[in-house]
C-alpha cells in the first residue's frame, strides 16, 4: 500500500519506520523531496533491497530496518523445534547483514536479535518469537530515547545564533525518530537558539538537499542548501561557526566512518579552525576495530555518479567512474563525539574504551 | 545553423571559437556531452547571451569571444565619423564585459580592441576596422600558441606515471585551442608519461563530469569521474600525485579565483602536502588588485544548484539555495604557476611584479 502526501503539506509526523500490521513500513526515501510515500514491506527481501537501495538509510534507521526484517521473516513460518527457529534466524541475520557493509549498527542490531534466541534456549519458541518482537520493540523504542538524549547533551557545544554545517542526513529520515546530528540541531530550535544551517548537498545521492533540506524545513529550521564543494569557500568566508555530522561506524581510537565527502569537511574545518562534532550513538561504536583503516568502505555503482539521481548520463561513454559510498574522519580532525552518554572528548581512546568495558 | 555530430564519433578536431563569415562560431558547451553542436552567433546579443548561460566559458575563451562580438558588432554598421566608430566600440566593450564580471580575460580582451581604436585615430575609418579584426584574430591566434607554451612550460613538474586531479574545465573548451591545465596533461601525454586524471565534477554546472572527461576522453587520455566530495579522501588515500587547474583572474600576489571548489581542493591539497598547480597565460592576471579579496565573485542563479542541470529539482521548495560561481584559491596554498613565460614558484609577488612591469 502506497500512501502519497502531497509535498507541500505541513507533516507533523515523519514515521522514517515503524511495525506496521505484519509489515515494515518505512518511507521510500529514494522519492523524497518530490514525494513522500509510505512503503510496506511484507516480504524480507523487500525489507533487504528497501537498505540496499537507500529506501531506508542511515545508520541508527537501518539497524531498527533490519531488526523487523527479522521479526518479519519469523512471522512468516511456523518452527517445530528451537533448532530450526536458530537456524531461520541465523539465516535471516546474515541475509540482513549482507544488505550494506559500512554502518554497524545493521550488525549490532542483528546480533541483539540472534543473542535473544541464544539466550532463550530453554524457553519454548512462542514465548522466544515473542521476546524477538519485544526486542525489536526496544531497539526502536531505545533509538527515539537515544537521540533524545544525545540531542540534549549537545546543548553545551550550541550557542545562540550559531551557523552550523552539516552533511549527507543525520536526521529524522536517518533514524526512528529525531535524528543524531539534526536531532541536535531541532534541540537547539526547541530552545529558541535561532541557529542557521548549511546543507551540503551531499553527491552523489543528494541525502543533504533531498533529505536534510526537506526535513529541516518541514521543521522550521532555517537551512540552505550549499553544493558540497561550497563547503571550504563558507568558511573561509567565516560563515560557518561549527560542523555537525552523523557516523556510520566509530573505532575505538575515535575515527569515525561518515558518507563519502565527510572527510573532506572535517580536513577544510581543522584548517579553518572551526569545531566538528560526530553526533552517534554507542551503537555505532564498533571497538572491535582499533582504527578507522579497518572499517570496510562500501563501493556503489558508478552509475550513481555518472547518471547523477536521474537516470541522465553527466558524462561521455567511456569514461571510467570511482564510487565510494563513505571515508573515514580521523579521530585527531573530531572536536567531540555526542553520545547519549554524554559528549565525549579528545584524546578518544581511553574514554571510549571506559564507556564499553564490561 | 546547427552542426549536429554523433557523440560516438572520434574528434579530431574540436573548435571552440572562431570567425565564421560573418558570425562567431562556437561549440554551445551547456549541451556538451549528449550532443556537440556548432552555434553561429550573428548578433552582438547572442555572444553576450553565449557567455552569460555558458555556452563559450573559461578565461581564454570567453576573451575571444568578446574580441569576434566587437568585430562582428562593428561589422553590422557604416561608421561616418571616428567619433561614430570610437562610441560604437566602447558600448560594445561596456555591454560585452557586463556578461560575467570574474575572468579577467574578458576585461582584457575588451580593453585591446578599445585600444586598437585609440591608438590608430589618424586612420582612416576603414583601416581601424580592419585593425579591429586583426586584433581579434591575435587574440586567437596568441591563445593557441600561448597554450602551447604553458603546457610545454609544465612538463617539469609532471612525471611519467603521474595521477593528476583537475577540477572544472580548464582544456580545449575553456580556450581556443589545446587548453591551460589540461594543455599540460595534453602534452605529457604527446610525452608519452602515461598520466592519470582524476576530473571533479565540478558541481553546480558540472564542468568536470560533461566537459573535462569528454575531452580528455576524445584525447584519449586515461580519465576517471569523481564527485566533488570524494578529493579529500583520494588525497588521503595516496591516489593524487598532483592538482592541475585553471584560474579566472590571479591578483599581483598569486592569489587565484577559479571555479567555486578550486578553495577547497587547494586546502586538501595543503593537508596533504601535494603540491598544487595553476595553469594560466599572463592574460589572467590582474596585477591592479592586490590580492584575492578584491576579485569580484559572480553569484549566479539558485536553480543552477537547486534544480541540477536538468531542471529537475532536487531539494524541497522554500529552501534556500546560495550559489557563488567562484572562490581564490589564497597564494601560500599555490606551489606554482604555469604560464607562458615559465613556471612562477613562491614567493610570487615580487615575480609576477617583474612579468609586468613596462
Amino acid at each position: 500500500m502506497l500512501v502519497k502526501t502531497k509535498n507541500r503539506k505541513c507533516i507533523l509526523k515523519i514515521e522514517t519506520i515503524k511495525w506496521d500490521k505484519g509489515a515494515v513500513k518505512i518511507i521510500d526515501q529514494t522519492k523524497l523531496p518530490q514525494k513522500l510515500i509510505y512503503v510496506r514491506c511484507v516480504t524480507v527481501k523487500q525489507v533487504w533491497d528497501a537498505i540496499r537501495i537507500l529506501k531506508v538509510r542511515g545508520a541508527p534507521a537501518i539497524g531498527a530496518a533490519a531488526a523487523l526484517g527479522v521479526v518479519l521473516g519469523i512471522s512468516k513460518k511456523r518452527f517445530s523445534s528451537f533448532n530450526d527457529l536458530r537456524k531461520e534466524v541465523d539465516k535471516l541475520v546474515k541475509y540482513l547483514a549482507s544488505a550494506r557493509p559500512t554502518a554497524v549498527n545493521l550488525f549490532w542490531a542483528l546480533e541483539r536479535m540472534k543473542s535473544v534466541v541464544l539466550k532463550n534456549k530453554l524457553d519454548d519458541i512462542k514465548e522466544i518469537t515473542q521476546k524477538l518482537i519485544a526486542e525489536a520493540s526496544a531497539i526502536i523504542d531505545e533509538d527515539k530515547r537515544t537521540c533524545r538524549k544525545m540531542a540534549q547533551n549537545a546543548q553545551v557545544l550550541i550557542k545562540k545564533n550559531d551557523r552550523i554545517l552539516t552533511y549527507c542526513n543525520a536526521g529524522i529520515l536517518a533514524t526512528v525518530d529525531y535524528g543524531t546530528a539534526l536531532g541536535c540541531i531541532y534541540r537547539a530550535n526547541e530552545l529558541k537558539k535561532n541557529v542557521k544551517v548549511y546543507s551540503c548537498e551531499t553527491r552523489p545521492l543528494l541525502q543533504g538537499a533531498r533529505l536534510t533540506c526537506w526535513e529541516l524545513n518541514k521543521k522550521g529550521v532555517d537551512v540552505t542548501l550549499i553544493c558540497d564543494s561550497m563547503a571550504g569557500y563558507l568558511m573561509q568566508q567565516k560563515k560557518i561557526d561549527k560542523i555537525f555530522i552523523g557516523a556510520d561506524r566509530i573505532a575505538a581510537n575515535g575515527d569515525a566512518a561518515n558518507k563519502i565527502g565527510s572527510y573532506s569537511v572535517s580536513v577544510l574545518a581543522n584548517f579553518h579552525k572551526i569545531p566538528f562534532y560526530v553526533a552517534a550513538p554507542l551503537s555505532t561504536f564498533d571497538v572491535s576495530l582499533k582504527d578507522g583503516n579497518q572499517i570496510p568502505i562500501e563501493q556503489r555503482s558508478k552509475s550513481e555518479v555518472s547518471e547523477l539521481f536521474f537516470k541522465r548520463s553527466i558524462t561521455a561513454k567511456g569514461v571510467d567512474v570511482y564510487n565510494p559510498a563513505f571515508d573515514v574522519v580521523p579521530a585527531k580532525l573530531i572536536s567531540g563525539i555526542v553520545t547519549e552518554a554524554g559528549v565525549i572528548t579528545p584524546p578518544f581512546p581511553k574514554k571510549i574504551a571506559r564507556l564499553f568495558k564490561s
